[in-house]
């Protein structure tokens, strides 16, 4: 969305702007309140219900929705422009510590420190910084507990949603793919490790996939793969065996001997590829290894299930095949790959949830919010919009308005 | 070597040619005895000594010296010339079931198939196909076993031998990188199971390489990684984090979170970046993995040591440098990664220790020889010669002149 067009239009009440600033991409998450500026009867009604009263009958409850947001961190800034278009780095806390009175937003990833500064400069707001891990940790955990019809397995193209038992949820794998992989074993709420991780991940898919191909987005490059055959390019079991399979070690002709090993051979130039099969290759080749590197590491900690997020996957049913399939296979069918909703918002949510985590002044989050279908926001690149396609609800959330302590 | 040349030199009398045919390379070992055509009184008395006889006192045992060649598997005519240049082809065995007493020729790879008819018409030669993990871990075994300074250490630039105890051998993981990746559990002669792999191997490398980089061979792409630098290639922790460590969970500034990360938000075009660093990186981003990808599945069998062979390799520091570092890093110590000086030559060694499982007509190998230090004879592409920089040995070798049934 052109920073520019949102001026014209209506600016809702926002606050609680949470960032997750990764490596390629900025997420945000925001609240705004169910009312607006030109209250009606009708509306009035609905802020009154929505202004409830907290569990110890200090706060009230203001209800409202949660929107989402993304950027290219190499566009930073666009994010800059956007925030303050909708005026969002108003929707902050201010402590008493803090000197002048600054806002102070919830922010996470390693751009949380790299750009500090170019927010303070930009926006005069100080940057929160809460640990990436434990982020990610609470923002799966909240979608998994919280969310219904949230997490998914995707099997020869039949997506089926998953009913998680809340008892039964620990410990799970949760893998994190985004310009690098994160592999996290969760225990509990606040209780996680990671145990690895891989280098090989969405950077190394896009890098590689700019390099090689005249693609100008990573969505261009995802959307490529579609038309692609990887054949062209791999070298498959096939290819060494003379068309046969090498069956005594459970090798089918076409399993995938060496990613990108036909192009030794043959007399072709870059040129001579098409980017479809190009961008096929590579794509199976970072998915497959992710599901490996993963599947290898649920079964050192017995883990059972495998949870895929991070804004690589995109909802793209060749990514997430590839990906159950690898898990399949290796674990010989004991080890599930799931994938969530959510999946490019993990981080940014636990840092949303971080406000509700100490007694700031202005409003924190209640974490115990009901859900209710209802549309999602969206702004941002419009290039990164997988979710529009695939979402028809989202998360409704309520938050405190607590006393100020100053 | 030019095929051409060979007809000039001094032809040994070679016997058990062994053919590993790969998706890459054809590796190529050969017996000659130690004696020669035109025989002296010293070179009498020499092949007198040579002539032993075997344990059942039933056939005189040549002694002599194993040679090693290889192949690119595209060149193939190549192969074929020098077989017959140097009439390896008729160093095979006859079978008295063989139709019209055709020789036959051990052989193992995917090419033994793939090439069958390919040999039998031009060199007139069954190919006799021996199974690719029986022969690699005969190979290594033998190698492990018979053959002093054979497995080494690497780290620091640091090259240590390894002592290796009989009694203490087994298990291990064995990888073998080769275009792809195979894993093998090692219990014992013949005992053994393929337990993973990866896709991302030398010709992974090499494919990707070639259309990254102008380079004309695999060695000119490694050779090339010396004066490569990846971090302007990578997206580093540092990069991510304003050149801060994430040290909470262990990463540096300088660890590579993503594989090719820094290609997707520069503006720079393929051709601005230097081969070198393209190389650098590359090489590092699949020795890293495949590291890994061993590390987790000698944990997962509780295998302290891990012998990497293959002609990914080729002695090359960097190589050696990164996956020991890895195994290192991901076991936090427990692990380690051990190389061997004949790394390429596993299967073809394995292949050419197969002429003694069977009580065949001609000659067999006696597999418990004695090893003496010599010069090792190298032929084919020259441009494949890391043996030759690294070795100041080889492997002497006895074999028995069995009786003839037929």
């Amino acid at each position: 969305m052109d920073p520019a067009e949102v001026r014209n239009e209506e600016i809702p009440q926002a606050s609680h702007l949470a960032l997750d600033i990764g490596g390629s991409l900025i997420k945000l998450v925001y609240f705004s309140r169910n009312d607006n500026s030109h209250t009606d009867d009708k509306e009035q009604r609905t802020l009154n219900e929505g202004l409830g009263v907290s569990s110890d009958g200090s706060c009230p409850i203001l209800k409202g929705r949660l929107h989402f947001a993304k950027f290219e961190t190499s566009k930073i800034n666009d994010c800059l422009e956007f925030i303050r278009c909708y005026r969002l780095h108003l929707g902050g806390f201010q402590h008493h510590e803090t000197p002048s009175n600054k806002i102070i937003i919830k922010a996470t990833g390693g751009g949380a420190y790299k750009f500090a500064n170019l927010f303070e400069e930009e926006l005069g707001i100080s940057l929160d910084k809460e640990d990436e891990m434990d982020c990610l940790v609470t923002g799966a955990n909240f979608l998994l507990k919280e969310v219904q019809q949230e997490a998914f397995t995707y099997l020869d193209g039949h997506k089926e949603f998953v009913q998680i038992d809340h008892n039964d949820l620990y410990p799970y794998l949760l893998v994190k793919i985004g310009s690098g992989v994160s592999m996290i074993k969760v225990d509990g709420d606040g209780k996680f490790e990671r145990v690895s991780g891989t280098n090989l991940g969405g950077g190394t898919f896009w890098g590689l996939g700019r390099l090689l191909t005249k693609c100008k987005s990573f969505d261009e490059l995802l959307e490529l793969s579609h038309q692609g055959n990887n054949r062209v390019v791999d070298m498959l079991v096939g290819d060494i065996y003379g068309g046969m399979d090498y069956s005594k070690i459970g090798l089918s002709a076409t399993t995938i001997a060496s990613s990108f090993g036909k192009a030794i051979s043959d007399n072709k130039e870059l040129e001579d590829y098409r980017s479809e099969d190009i961008s096929r290759s590579l794509l199976r080749m970072i998915s497959n290894n992710i599901g490996q590197v993963a599947y290898l590491n649920a079964l050192r900690f017995g883990l059972k299930r495998i949870f895929f997020g991070g804004f690589f996957i995109r909802g793209h049913a060749y990514t997430m095949d590839t990906i159950a399939v690898a898990v399949h296979f290796w674990s010989k069918g004991e080890a599930k790959a799931m994938f969530l909703r959510h999946e490019g918002f993990l981080g940014a949510l636990g840092t949303f949830m971080s406000y509700g985590k100490q007694s700031y002044e202005g409003l924190s989050v209640d974490q115990a919010t009901q859900q209710f279908p209802m549309s999602l926001s969206h702004a941002g690149d419009k290039i990164y919009c997988p979710l529009s396609q695939d979402l028809n609800d989202s998360i409704e959330c309520s938050v405190y308005a607590t006393q100020h302590h100053s």
